[in-house]
């Protein structure tokens, strides 16, 4: 069920140091676009998911949503130097590209016509040198070369503690975007604030590749017995530590619970706030914030639920477990309703 | 010959302010994308001439070029709020919209076939709403929205007087790239700081539409009498300005002929510098400049030629003819070699 057009050309395609896979690997956007020419030639639709790798069932869920819904799928492994500040993790971020391409090549999702099986189409796994054509510097006071903001929606919630941290996905995603030329994209809610970043990015740049409503909010993926937001950075959690990460969920829950219940903005935070303190001192919360899910700006605190509103609320959190940093959030409306 | 695959839309997909055109008209990225689609189906190759209106024959030898190089040609006419500080004259551009289509509808090419003659396609006219869904301030320090910025390279020549103008151009170029997609782009050689960011644009993006290869310098269209540029802005020029205002491509006429005789950097420009001197007090010289074409760096005072080099060196330069400022450029070495 793959679909291998260039099945000739794929060994100068890939270099040698890549791990076997049965998927076809593509290490630059020369060859890639050989591949994504057929795939328009042939009238298939690309579905794409980028990743940093490492991944994990909320990736896939990710995957499978792209696979039932398009004819091909394709994934991008690259971990962004941009968005990591000089101080942050780069270096030790997850790399187990051999496992990655096992899982992928495991991955059936049914068609929605049920006639057929479908499983990744191609791996995008770019190096530095061919993402960043002109270099890339960790220190954005002497980066060279072009780069994409998306001007006052990427310095409040996660933007306030990580300064150039959007300006650098909004980089590689356009980069991405028109690498790949998808269908259709699929990014996870857990990162809400990226999504709705990205959808801006579509809109303003005009983008037909995604268009900004083919850009899509898969619903975060949770372990089932206690709530946990899948991530990557999970793996830096001790025994003791995973079992106290759910309280971040605990804690929005109990505002979104709040806000339901019709209280204003300033109680759902004190609500969710006491979820956390009464955690332990082994947990700290970051920030708890409810925003406006248009502008991004905070909503004032005492704003409440009324039936009248019908555009979506971000409740969004940040809480360190140790010397972890671990996001969360839950969207207070219709996650379809975010344009 | 015209192009007109979907003349029975044509109707909805211009509005009524428009002046009348025989050439199809379209103000907005939907119904473009419509006219697009049909083009790609066809297998035509789109030449692209993005412009801010008010044309003259140096446009006309960028759409002479893309009619003979392209089976279509679009040009799009948007004046972009975006690249004009507060201070400068948005107002007051010359704007000539009626007369602008009329010349445009009078261009004929004939194919490098031969076999058939060619006019321009359609002509891109968006509204500002259209190009800016976030909207757009003048004062960059309330803009919001996405900004496409090449850093380390927009802020020497051109960029030194004018700190937020290739911003603006990068940007607003993304939009119209995305919107268009052309197979080929014509830009004019007399803007050539433009012409390299926006070639480094496409490659950090990783670009298809167009590739940095297809996005084409056309050498400055000249008054065959004096040699001067041609310009929207010489339409500000009084008479006895317009008799000045070739000085300055003498001074850098000067320049390179110190060049090609093998003065270094510093007697070269000492030599420009003289012929305006010699032109009197009514002109000002701005600068003169000589910078590498890759790098956009100042070439060092005792740089001189050598045949070994095979890198063009752009010698450019600014003059003030009264109250107007007049730019123009010469490529020291193979303009072809510019990647």
């Amino acid at each position: 069920m793959l679909y291998h057009p260039l099945r000739p050309l794929l060994r100068t395609m890939t270099t040698a140091a890549l791990p076997p896979s049965s998927i076809p690997l593509f290490t630059t956007v020369a060859a890639f676009r050989q591949w994504r020419e057929v795939a328009r030639r042939d009238n298939k639709s690309v579905g794409f998911v980028p990743t940093m790798g490492a991944l994990h069932d909320g990736h896939m869920s990710l995957v499978r949503r792209s696979l039932a819904e398009n004819d091909l799928t394709v994934l991008s492994i690259f971990v962004n130097p941009a968005q990591f500040a000089p101080h942050e993790d780069l270096a030790t971020y997850p790399r187990t590209l051999p496992r990655d391409l096992e899982i992928l090549a495991a991955a059936r999702v049914e068609a929605e016509s049920g006639a057929s099986v479908r499983s990744p189409s191609a791996v995008f796994l770019p190096s530095v040198q061919e993402m960043y054509p002109s270099g890339i510097h960790q220190d954005p006071a002497v980066q060279k070369g072009t780069f994409v903001e998306v001007k006052g929606y990427g310095d409040q919630m996660e933007g306030k503690s990580r300064p150039t941290f959007f300006r650098g996905v909004a980089t590689v995603v356009t980069k991405l975007f028109n690498a790949i030329e998808p269908t259709n994209a699929y990014f996870g809610q857990k990162d809400i604030q990226q999504c709705l970043i990205l959808k801006r990015l579509c809109r303003d740049t005009l983008l037909s590749h995604p268009d900004p409503a083919h850009l899509h909010i898969v619903p975060t993926a949770r372990d089932p017995s206690d709530g946990l937001a899948l991530s990557s950075r999970n793996a830096y959690l001790s025994e003791d530590g995973r079992k106290l990460a759910p309280t971040l969920y605990k804690a929005l829950a109990a505002a979104q619970q709040s806000w339901n219940a019709g209280h204003p903005k300033s109680v759902c935070v004190e609500h969710a706030r006491a979820v956390v303190e009464g955690a332990g001192a082994a947990v700290r919360l970051d920030y708890i914030e409810l925003n406006d899910s248009d502008t991004l700006e905070p909503v004032p605190d005492a704003a409440r639920r009324t039936e009248a509103v019908s555009k979506p609320v971000i409740l969004s959190g940040a809480m360190w477990v140790g010397q972890t940093r671990l996001i969360d959030n839950i969207v207070l409306g219709d996650l379809n309703k975010i344009r």
